[in-house]
Parts: structure tokens; C-alpha cells; sequence
């Protein structure tokens, strides 16, 4: 029996699949977790400096992960918005919304597919 | 039609999941690919030193890899051999082959997972 951990209770399972999941496209990445949380942070501050700024993330670093996404994209998923008082901010469009929702189904479908992995592997191994 | 990747013929899938996975324990990382694979070449050499050598890893390391494994593992998965001309060597142990197995088969399974995945996504995008 030697190599069972001791830290475990019995009744805890022992193993988890963890994994990451990410969307590819023409140019690599897509949409993954750290895209689609700055796709979210725009829609809610309406503003890709103080998105970036939420999320420790330089105005230069987001701004490409914006522009590879609407590249890759049918259509932009952040439009920006210039002029008026305090410079532009910058919209999630409808494409955009649409983005972060197809991510979050495909995230929670992986989610259900690792806790079924780890069932797998505690039963059977 | 702004921002459709010119580079894509219209006939083939315009977006791929891509994705990892990897299987924890109760220290972290149990089983992953690189893992797998260092097993997979211990089984074909019987020799960490050259299991280590043919992934361009080091012995320490390759060593390393090996005793997380066996200690998370309910049985060891390596065992080493001692003695006789030009040192000892390491033997895969029947734990150790249904720990590839195991690792393989999800594998697979993630496979038709995020093939799965990437149709929804080029359907429904």
C-alpha cells in the first residue's frame, strides 16, 4: 500500500482532471479564459484602459488581445467610441456578447466533462 | 464581413478547441503528457537515464517526475533495478502500464471532446 497519500481522508476522491480549454483561429488564440474576462471587463467598465487596468494587464497588451479577437472574428466583438469629454471608451458589441457566452457554455461543458474524467480515473484506477 | 480571415479557404472549419489536460493528486500534477511520455520511454529502455536522454530532460529531473509519480500512485509505477554490469536500471510496473493506458484513454476521450466542441463553435459562431 505504500504510496497512498496520507494527506486524503478515504472518503475524498483522490484524483481531479484539471485542463484548460482555449478557441483557435486563423492567427492561433482566439478566445480563452484571460480574453473573454477582458471582453466581460470592457462590457462593464465600457472602457479598454480601465478593463486592462482591472485586471493588471498593460493598455498596449489588451489592446492587441482586442484586436487579434476582431480579426478573428466575423464581425468586431469591441468597437471603439471616440471624442467627447475624457477621450473614447470602448463597446462590447452584440458579436461580442455573443463571444463571451459561447465561451462560458464551452467552458462549462469542459467543466462537466472533467469532473466525469475524474470519476473515471477514481473509479478505474 | 469585416474581420473574416482571408487566409481560411470558406471550406475548411474556421475555429479548433484546443486544449490540456492533465490529472492531479494530492501533491498537484499526478499524470500530464510530458509525464506520460517519460513513462512510455522508461517502459521502451528500461532506463531513466536514457528515458531522460531521448526527451532532452535531465536525469534529476526525469527522477524528479518519477517519485511524484510514485508516491501519488496506490502502487509505484517505476521501480528501480540495482546491481549488475553498467548499474541498475528501472522497470515499468503493471501500475505503471495502466497508468499509461489510463492516461491514453483520456486522452481520447478529450479528443473527441474538443472535436466536438470546435463543430459547436464553427455551427454556432
Amino acid at each position: 500500500m505504500s504510496g497512498i497519500p496520507a494527506k486524503r481522508p478515504s472518503l475524498e476522491a483522490r484524483y481531479t482532471v484539471e485542463g484548460h480549454i482555449w478557441v483557435e483561429g486563423a492567427e492561433g488564440t482566439f478566445l480563452g479564459v484571460g480574453r473573454v474576462l477582458l471582453l466581460e471587463k470592457i462590457k462593464e467598465y465600457g472602457s479598454i484602459t480601465r478593463a486592462a487596468g482591472s485586471l493588471e494587464m498593460s493598455y498596449r497588451k489588451a489592446w492587441e488581445l482586442v484586436e487579434s479577437m476582431n480579426r478573428q472574428a466575423g464581425a468586431p466583438l469591441v468597437v471603439a467610441t471616440t471624442g467627447g469629454k475624457g477621450g473614447g471608451g470602448a463597446v462590447l458589441t452584440e458579436a461580442g456578447g455573443r463571444a463571451i457566452k459561447l465561451f462560458r457554455e464551452l467552458d462549462a461543458e469542459f467543466r462537466k466533462f472533467r469532473e466525469k474524467m475524474s470519476r473515471t480515473v477514481n473509479n478505474g484506477a
